[in-house]
């Protein structure tokens, strides 16, 4: 994945902003909300921005029903060659001759075989909803009941949600959809559902890959999901303070292009940026490629504003930092939906950084690139972006070549350390770390220099910047490659840990071996493990998992691949791993919860949940909440 | 302040750690607790650290009873000069001529009068222990019935503790002291609460400013200080993974003390931290000055397992991030003693910078200087410590000069601009900024020359490493000024808050407005007030408040100072600070506790109260809890 791309991620912006229309901005209406003071406090900038989003309301229209992303955008084999249609990516229109060969060598895939692509569902199950809830919420936002409409809320990106979407077997669907467009909206649906008791699912991005936003099977109450995507106004943003407040259903790239087109940047891009929330990212703990100087999630915010069933919380004041007893805004983030509706943030943002540099490095294995990482993060001299792939990424990297030109140049480079060997690097171990520099020119030189110095300690060489672009290029595209593997009958997913320094290479090797066998206890002979170091700390880091097999020969691939995972989980967290760094728990990693937070921490949710949402309206089910409606507000003492 | 005393914080160090003895390391044991693996992990540095406090058990031998610091440090006015007595601190044994005149002039006091030294008292209240009680925790640790023990624990140091304990009338003081050294001693401590019905309040270093840790007057069960100073080991300290895992007992200064001789720092150095506890720190969400290099306590925590009526409360890895639904660490940062006790906390901890620069820039009045602070915080330049103290400070710290040469030849740089005003500096109008930079020669020197280059730009002027250093040093004895001023009837205390950037010059002068009408009011005409902006962060700052007055026609001058206190901080509010940056809210700042944390912030904490402690067992009252005991059960539904 390191070395296979040529373009700039800036031309990949471009192009997803071609749906872009105008920004129209307006003046500043009263919000009635409570701070008024540090909005008209706004240095002067007191106008809301409304945003066009590159997303529209129905969603269908412009993406895939079926699986990630753009509809116009999807890998394709075509018998010896590859590609990646439309034009929105610069790996577009290139075809990619590796690819096939790559494909049956690693998942055993017959590309000459039809691909299989479902066929959008007519038949969805009656919406329970009573028409007069649904005359009364039509009254406050607009709604529907439309079989699209519902299904394709139904659901978030795991590889269970993607297998019933397709087989359109979704136990449950949502009753209906309704898109409020401000925090005053949000207060009176919940209001509302207060009173007629039904469900609300708050949905953003629709990105979540823990099932976070699955409905609870057993639900017999009606389930209305709340879609944020209408709450996407920036409501003001103040350039003397370098903060912005912004309605949560606003996406990544819409965010991001606001900004960018006014000289700042919020700097969080999550992998799914392209379409995740800022609301989802509070709810998720997102962490964001470039967290090193822009934070993670919890770093970016300032004040969050959420609508719970029991009144609306919210700090009152904006401050930098605060002691006044527990920080309620962190149990919101991690909240996964169970509590209420984000509806507000006040986020920093930041000056764009003059000089943007990528780089990459070529390391002889994974340990030694791994000890750079560890000695970099010990200087704490991580640049913005600063990530580490294994060889297997490595060469997938490689099977994505195209034939042209495009990516060319500086895969020459690596080819020729490749292949003649110098430094005697074996082409089956060698490791790339990617890296993303941002600052003035001097910074960001000086950051080069001390990170090349560093490098050469750990046997590692500058690979150019070319190939570090392609990394990063790359991540957005990577996302599309699940749809055309199940298209051929391979399942994949990608899962994530956090990890102590001291435990990560025993984690990844331990990891490695278990995924081994337990695919040899299958007869999976036919499998993808590859894994990258995408987040350091001072503490740790964070390690993605990418694992994908064939699975014709099973009934039921999801369940194959579901133990799979769980025994990698328990390998993971018997190794010191986390159950999650920044993609949640959902419903998929309950089984870890308790005894992650330990007893009084699980006491801790359920009590949160009874003092916030008693009546179970966000009846999500996430974490230590059970489907059935009212088991979560049971609380059993240990004592 | 900025300009008053040369010496070298280090040569402080020293003398404090003059009552250091034996450092022992003995093998480590099983601790039976959770944490084998990362334990088991930590690099073979499997060794208990058993620290030999400065501060010895029986606290009143060496710290004074009735007011801050050591017994044998203090001010004392002689007529036409001063001294402060001991050896501890770099002021001691100096002839200060300049200070009684400063105190007539600005606080009204009469030097010549005999100054107020209580006595300490002889007969305590009863203790309402039961006598097997008292055996059955005997069992488990030492426990103390002495009037002495009780007294010196029953409060923290605000102005109303230490009027209280001078005439000695605490409504209520604990009825017994316990030492455990262990969180298994701990446990067995709250096991026997929940069986026997008493209340529990952890003790650290006594430090509080927000009465956290007083009595709860009306409690009509035994309570019982949780004295934490003996659970002061370092359990295992990773130079590889730059992590210790450390008993929540320990002080600041031995915390550092050992680290240092390791080569190592933790860098958390609240202005209390000579006496404060890693357990303080937590439980009232506690800010460093070099934060901008160390961090808040928040960034600087790993893990923290504390005792709760309902379990043990601890994540099950040691990670440096983790998305698993709300972070209950930030429930407990904050809970300031109300949800249990913290027995042991990993944390960071950094390898000791090579360079330590002093620096300090004089401008030619406040709003210069804050313009100066705001720039480099934007451009995220501060140095590990970056403070800006206004002119009364400033001439306050020209009244603490020294007869000898003590303080003298950098002193004379400062009295060279203000006296011949090069640069125009007006002498009643000037400020200092005071910097620490650490890093490498490299590092070090490219900040500073950014730093004064950005000065320039704001009319600042370098003036020397001896005045920045003093500024800091100063900050120790500072905290003994109080005792001196209540020997002449002079009431003072210290109040802190966090406000955004653009609210800051404006909080400053209303506040200061506020307090001038308030003083007026009451015919108060010799009073001082004077702030410095001690923290810096990309979204504002910390300001924090000196403010004292001569109190002689009052018959109940802590009321008069409270009104007026709570007049200042409802200004602070209105202004769009926050109710705290580091201090808490404990018993002093509940008025604004729910209107901070909204309603549902209120809920969340009476439901975190009920999940952890149902009896109430930590009935310390502090937040939003009534000091009657069941009062915080009861959660009262909005709707």
């Amino acid at each position: 994945m390191s070395a296979a791309f040529a373009s700039s991620s800036d031309s990949k912006m471009n192009k997803d902003n071609s749906n872009e229309r105008t920004v129209d901005s307006v003046k500043k209406k009263s919000l009635g909300d409570k701070n008024k003071k540090s909005e008209s406090n706004a240095n002067g900038n007191n106008t809301i921005i409304k945003v066009k989003s590159v997303i529209p309301r129905r969603r269908q229209d412009l993406l895939k029903w079926y699986g990630w992303g753009y509809k116009d955008s999807m890998f394709k084999l075509e018998g010896n060659t590859a590609s990646f249609t439309g034009n929105r990516y610069s790996i577009c229109g290139q075809s990619l001759p590796f690819l096939p060969q790559w494909a049956i060598d690693n998942l055993g895939i017959d590309p000459a075989r039809q691909p299989k692509i479902p066929e959008p569902p007519t038949n969805f199950p009656e919406s329970i909803l009573p028409d007069e809830v649904k005359a009364e919420l039509e009254e406050i936002a607009l709604v529907s009941k439309e079989g699209m409409d519902r299904l394709i809320r139904a659901h978030g990106q795991t590889l269970k949600d993607m297998t019933q979407l397709r087989t359109n077997s979704f136990p449950r669907i949502p009753d209906a959809i309704i898109w409020p467009e401000s925090h005053e909206q949000v207060e009176k649906i919940v209001a509302c559902a207060s009173r007629h008791h039904f469900v609300i699912i708050p949905f953003g991005g629709g990105t979540s890959v823990s099932g976070s936003i699955t409905c609870p099977v057993n639900e017999p109450r009606p389930i209305v999901v709340l879609d944020t995507s209408e709450m996407n106004s920036i409501l003001w943003l103040d350039k003397e303070q370098l903060l912005a407040r912004v309605q949560a259903g606003i996406i990544g790239q819409d965010l991001e292009r606001e900004m960018r087109s006014r000289g700042f940047t919020v700097g969080h891009e999550p992998d799914s940026y392209e379409f995740s929330t800022l609301g989802g990212w509070v709810a998720t703990r997102a962490s964001g490629m470039k967290k090193n100087t822009y934070g993670n999630i919890e770093d970016l915010i300032v004040q969050t504003k959420v609508v719970t069933p029991r009144g609306v919380l919210e700090k009152s004041c904006c401050v930098p930092r605060i002691s006044c007893g527990p920080e309620w805004e962190h149990v919101i983030m991690g909240s996964e939906g169970c509590f209420g509706v984000v509806t507000e943030v006040v986020i920093k943002i930041r000056p764009l950084p003059p000089v943007v540099r990528y780089g990459s490095l070529v390391f002889p294995d994974f340990e030694s690139g791994f000890w750079f990482e560890r000695e970099v993060a010990r200087q704490r001299l991580q640049p913005s972006s600063i990530r580490l792939m294994d060889n297997e990424q490595f060469r997938f990297g490689q099977a994505l070549k195209t034939e042209n030109s495009w990516g060319g140049v500086l895969l020459d480079g690596i080819k020729r350390f490749y292949i003649s060997k110098i430094k005697g690097f074996d082409p089956a171990k060698l490791c790339v770390v990617t890296l993303l520099i941002e600052g003035t020119a001097e910074q960001v030189d000086d950051r080069e220099k001390k990170l090349n110095a560093i490098a050469a300690q750990y046997g590692g060489i500058p690979a150019g910047a070319t190939n570090g672009e392609n990394g990063y290029t790359l991540t957005f595209v990577i996302a599309y490659l699940r749809d055309v593997a199940m298209e051929y009958d391979v399942v994949a997913e990608s899962f994530e840990t956090s990890v102590p320094w001291d435990r990560t290479l025993a984690l990844c090797a331990n990891v490695k071996k278990r995924i081994q066998d337990e695919c040899a206890k299958r007869g999976i002979d036919k499998f993808l493990l590859s894994y990258r170091l995408t987040q350091t700390y001072d503490a740790g880091c964070c390690i993605y998992f990418y694992f994908g097999h064939s699975t014709a020969q099973f009934s039921d691939p999801v369940t194959v691949y579901e133990e799979i995972e769980e025994a990698a989980r328990d390998e993971i967290i018997a190794c010191g791993g986390s159950i999650s760094h920044h993609h949640g728990v959902g419903k998929l990693r309950k089984k870890w919860y308790k005894d992650t937070v330990s007893e009084p921490g699980r006491q801790l949710l359920l009590a949160a949940k009874k003092a916030l949402d008693p009546d179970n309206i966000f009846a999500l089910g996430n974490m230590a909440f059970d489907e059935q409606s009212n088991e979560n507000t049971t609380v059993k003492s240990k004592l």
